[in-house]
């Protein structure tokens, strides 16, 4: 089974990347944008083929690994 | 209008930061995990209103910016 694990800074948390990239943007001609977030995407390949399992599976990856849950959020997508 | 642009290695290029999390996940405990793949992930807040100009917008983007495109594929995903 195929994972995706997408991990973004909690809204109130200062995001750098995503500024410099909003800044760079602009620099470059590009108007209209307004706020911009920077986050991170795991794409996993797992054995387990139950949902509800690899999704406990996957949980428990991203509060022990993947994500620093105190200013980042993670949401898990199977295919 | 909200976008979100996904990217991601090639699949020939060599992903030392998607090891290492394979790595760190046996070592945790995480059995059955095979291939990890590691990207970014960038979310855009647009003026746009058209998803069709909105769409080619981001295209030039990533091809000026956001992703290295002799390495890197990217994803466009618009709401």
């Amino acid at each position: 089974m195929k994972a995706r694990v997408t991990v973004m800074l909690k809204s109130g948390v200062l995001d750098p990347q995503g500024k410099a990239i909003g800044q760079a943007l602009g620099r470059l001609g590009f108007a209209g944008v307004g706020d911009v977030r920077q986050g991170k995407v795991i794409e996993l390949e797992l054995d387990e083929t139950d949902q509800g399992k690899a999704r406990a599976k996957l949980s428990d990856m991203c509060e022990k690994l993947l994500a620093n849950t105190v200013i980042e959020n993670y949401a898990i997508e199977l295919r």
